[in-house]
């Protein structure tokens, strides 16, 4: 990435906002568009952005990468409503969720001269907002790409370069449909699991008697009811397979103690230790 | 706890190993009964006990207070063969996480000149045994003490007591039958949850493409499986309750998905918002 390179982020959120903070950091000249002029002013007030504002033509234009920070549906209405002020040559990417349904989408009504390529931080915050931003969170996180056939390998190439410079610690190429299947799995059921979890028993007095075990697994069930309802919506069929397949090894359990079926209990417990202590090894690239 | 109380660890594991660490510490007299020789070879010769043997009635004559580390069917089965030689008057305890089913079986043929007061410290750790022990383990967490009616009140203040020594942030009283009901959601279904997510998806991939929620969601998928199965076991009636209130909560967020509610979708994760944030705030007492 030249130091010279011009970034433009739309949607100064959580994820924007360390975008933004370790972007400057590094040197680079970093804008910002959002229609929340508090977001704007704090940024500015804190040095994270060089210029923002709810729209401005000259700022999109002078961009060399375009980081969308927004949720899909409204990613997708700012390109068609926008895209005629980027300037050619233009890198796009975005950090969302979920990638069939943004990238095909957006690459089927985007301008022939400039590129976007999905892209997807896994990181985040139990806090929304770019006041609760901090570029910390990337330090050990995984980033996935996820390039199609209109894509060139210089704009890919481009995107990894961006990861590297924010501090992910891992960097993976995938296409849009395994990044989908994977993400409804390791993301999106796990959100439905602690939701789940946290609704289905309305005991007052649980915070009094619990263990970490019930902390570590509802963490995740404060959800940002906007963002993860479009994400799931727009990924439903991988989603639903997901919590299908989770529920029959559900119901498995549940008949093993129907059955007072230990065998097979200890079987399957022996089964997820194994597996998760080949997850603890692999969880660091050495 | 009078400065000369003396204690005696039946079962010298992770959490007995925690109680010899904590009490010697206080300068208590710490002994231990353990049928691994290595368990009591470590702990003597970290100090962390003054004598230790796989049996040795002299221990149990002597001791005040009976710590049993052992698994419920073990810890039945030894009072059953050893109670004779326990001192008239001495108080016995136990950390095991199912409390009907030990609790009554135990003083329905316990001598009547000794107590049993059943006691579920909610700590641990993923590994096992005495050399895994670490008293700091106790310092967040909170202490469940379960008497029944054949409790006298002075031995239930003595385990209150036992259970601020060893560092306890809450201790909280209450039946069996109630501590096996919370139980039974709080750690016994995250269990379950964790173990059944870790074996209902066998892509060996995972790994590099997760974030930070489906570690959470896991962590306790490292199970030992002979604890777990007995537990599970001894609380199965509880336990598939639990998991089938779950599975109706889980059920409702798919059926949400297939009919793309998104409002009840919304509804359902502001409600998860709303209880979990009410439950970081009341996590540590002030």
């Amino acid at each position: 990435m030249k130091s010279d390179t011009k970034f433009l982020i739309v949607g100064l959120g959580l994820i924007g906002g360390c975008y933004a903070r370790r972007l400057t950091a590094l040197g680079h000249r970093v804008c910002a568009l959002d229609t929340d002029p508090d977001a704007i002013a704090y940024a500015l007030e804190e040095g994270i952005i060089a210029r923002g504002a709810a729209m401005d033509e000259a700022l999109v234009r002078e961009a060399d990468v375009v980081i969308f920070g927004l949720y899909p549906k409204a990613l997708l209405a700012w390109l068609r409503a926008h895209q005629g002020a980027l300037r050619p040559g233009a890198l796009l990417t975005d950090v969302s969720g979920v990638k069939c349904g943004v990238v095909d989408e957006v690459q089927s009504f985007l301008r022939p001269d400039v590129e976007f390529v999905g892209a997807h931080p896994m990181a985040g915050r139990e806090v929304s907002g770019v006041r609760n931003s901090d570029a910390r969170i990337f330090q050990d996180a995984n980033f996935l790409i996820t390039p199609t056939a209109r894509n060139t390998k210089a704009a890919v190439d481009a995107v990894h370069e961006l990861a590297e410079i924010l501090g992910f610690a891992r960097i993976s190429v995938l296409t849009p449909k395994a990044h989908d299947e994977m993400v409804g799995f390791l993301s999106q059921l796990t959100h439905v699991i602690a939701m789940s979890l946290m609704n289905c028993n309305d005991n007052p007095d649980l915070a009094a008697y619990t263990g970490d075990s019930f902390r570590d697994l509802t963490r995740i069930a404060r959800i940002n009811d906007r963002m993860w309802s479009e994400l799931f919506l727009l990924n439903r069929e991988v989603l639903v397979r997901q919590i299908d397949a989770f529920s029959a090894e559900l119901a498995a359990v549940r008949q093993d103690l129907i059955d007072q079926d230990e065998a097979d209990l200890r079987e399957r417990m022996r089964r997820s230790t194994a597996r998760r202590a080949l997850f603890d090894k692999e969880r660091r690239p050495t």
